[in-house]
């Protein structure tokens, strides 16, 4: 008798993730003792040792939640069940930067990244699932900042990998019954603080009742069409700002006016940001009034752009430079 | 005293649309009687004699509702009243190919597009808001067909234009009353029974309850935004066909190879349409599976697409080809 359909499915998954890891390689899972991530790092004790990979698993204490350092030390303590060695918890103290999902996000993603580079791995895999993609592209819906943002989760990340992305999260939730695992319930998981939870529980059931069923994978697809469109996009719009930059780091009126507007858009963007604009304060609106000294030129003065810097039209070029003295 | 803020609004999406309509030249308003297309054709009453442009009025009686031939000559009594002449109203019958709301939406547009060219109109305006917009979006999300289906509708195509996508639809329920306009309400509007209707009425509000206020503006700007960029992505797809298409209908592997996945898997498409395939039938699967022959080449045979036409990879070339004989 074979393993359980929802077990075989995510080793599936897995295998697929390790193909292209060498041979003799260690990879390590991210897990909290969450439903995603247990089934994950279950599959991959399972996985890795057949396909000649090594295995391992990092667990991150945020220190923000009762209990939470025995949890980690919990996992560490069944991942020896599962296969996987070498495996530690970390703890890390959680910021305020950005808000609070944020800020735990950063610090977790700093333990793994120096946990990984420490034991030599050449991947952490990520347990987000299906479910977690679709929320994302839900949840970047109301940035309505595009293309990009709709792209979510990638798959691979440096070194980074999410090989549930196609798996839905009730599948890893029959999986760890199957495997006879009991995984940890987040109580942050039903906390409708958190913009995800609310995504969660409140509009994705509504969505798939008006919608139809399938709805979570459509959404899942869209942010895989999304992120080829937008690469294909910024492969372009690297030339094209190789081509029409000057010496310094003015651009050519000329050669941006021929540009499609989307492709000319993410030229100015590059500009902005080799000349020192504020990355995170730049918005589309601060890029659409640069663009208009070039497509709806009526002798504009400068435009201005968070980080202190200013735009000028002058002589076919627009100059990005600093404001401050 | 000016306009009601309302009115004012609406008046300025009017101007700017009409700007680029040619001095004297005739714009018609397709209007149901509804909230939306009455404050439109109220505006455009107004302010194309005030530009130098004549104003007329159609409105489509699809003969699915009771009293629908009465509130269509309602709405062709009170045309003259706003300054629109001439108006007409057409009794249209609806099929029933692609659901109720396509067959409908069919009809119409055959319906405006020959009364248009039957009285040499330079535009048709129609009512669609920003609401219908977000909407829109929503809705082809669970589609999960990427950047093109999220593009939602255009502002302009052909001789139709959409002057209100940026005007949010309580304004034209705010203007109506201003103007001292009754308009009527559509109890479609209203039947769970349409997809929009239930987005409108149980996704919308939750969404917005979710992510914050600002949702429907965001799912406005997103669709722009993918308009471009597949506009931009087009433009490539279009120039790359070109280049990678031999004498036949075939394309060549090499050539294919070396394009950005999102532009392979659009040339494709465009060489899958011109061998004959179906379109309406022809999914994303079916270009993968084609895209499967340049990518994960191990010999596989020839990859069926609907309409009867397979495709096969042989001497660096794939070949479209009827396999109805």
């Amino acid at each position: 008798m074979g393993p359980h359909p929802a077990v075989a499915e995510i080793r599936r998954a897995v295998r697929r993730s390790l193909a292209d890891v060498p041979n003799g390689a260690l990879v390590l899972v991210a897990c909290s003792g969450g439903t995603d991530s247990l089934a994950l790092a279950a599959c991959l004790g399972f996985a890795a040792p057949r396909m000649g990979r090594r295995a391992g698993l990092l667990s991150v204490d945020h220190g923000l939640q009762e209990g939470s350092a025995e949890r980690a030390r919990g996992v560490v303590a069944l991942a020896a069940e599962l296969g996987l060695e070498p495996a530690e918890a970390h703890t890390v103290s959680v910021g305020r930067s950005g808000g609070p999902e944020a800020a735990a996000r950063d610090a977790r993603y700093e333990a793994l990244s120096l946990a990984a580079g420490r034991l030599g791995a050449a991947a952490v895999f990520l347990g987000h699932t299906l479910d977690d993609q679709a929320e994302t592209v839900l949840m970047r819906l109301s940035r309505g900042s595009g293309t990009r943002s709709l792209a979510g989760m990638p798959g691979t990340s440096g070194i980074y990998r999410r090989p549930l992305l196609g798996v839905a999260r009730a599948t890893t939730r029959v999986a760890c019954e199957a495997l006879g695992l009991t995984p940890w319930d987040d109580p942050h998981n039903v906390d409708p603080a958190y913009t995800r939870v609310r995504v969660r529980h409140d509009v994705l059931p509504v969505l798939e009742r008006a919608l139809g069923p399938g709805v979570k994978e459509a959404l899942a697809r869209t942010a895989g069409l999304c992120r080829d469109d937008a690469d294909a996009l910024d492969a372009w719009a690297d030339e094209a700002y190789a081509q029409v930059r000057g010496l310094g780091s003015e651009l050519t009126v000329a050669g941006l006016k021929v540009l499609p507007g989307a492709v000319r858009r993410r030229v100015i963007q590059r500009a902005a940001l080799a000349a020192g604009a504020n990355a995170s304060a730049l918005a589309a609106v601060h890029i659409e009034h640069v663009e208009h000294l070039v497509t709806e030129w009526r002798g504009q003065r400068v435009v201005e752009l968070p980080g202190g810097i200013g735009v000028v039209r002058r002589y076919g070029t627009l100059i990005f430079a600093s404001t401050l003295s």
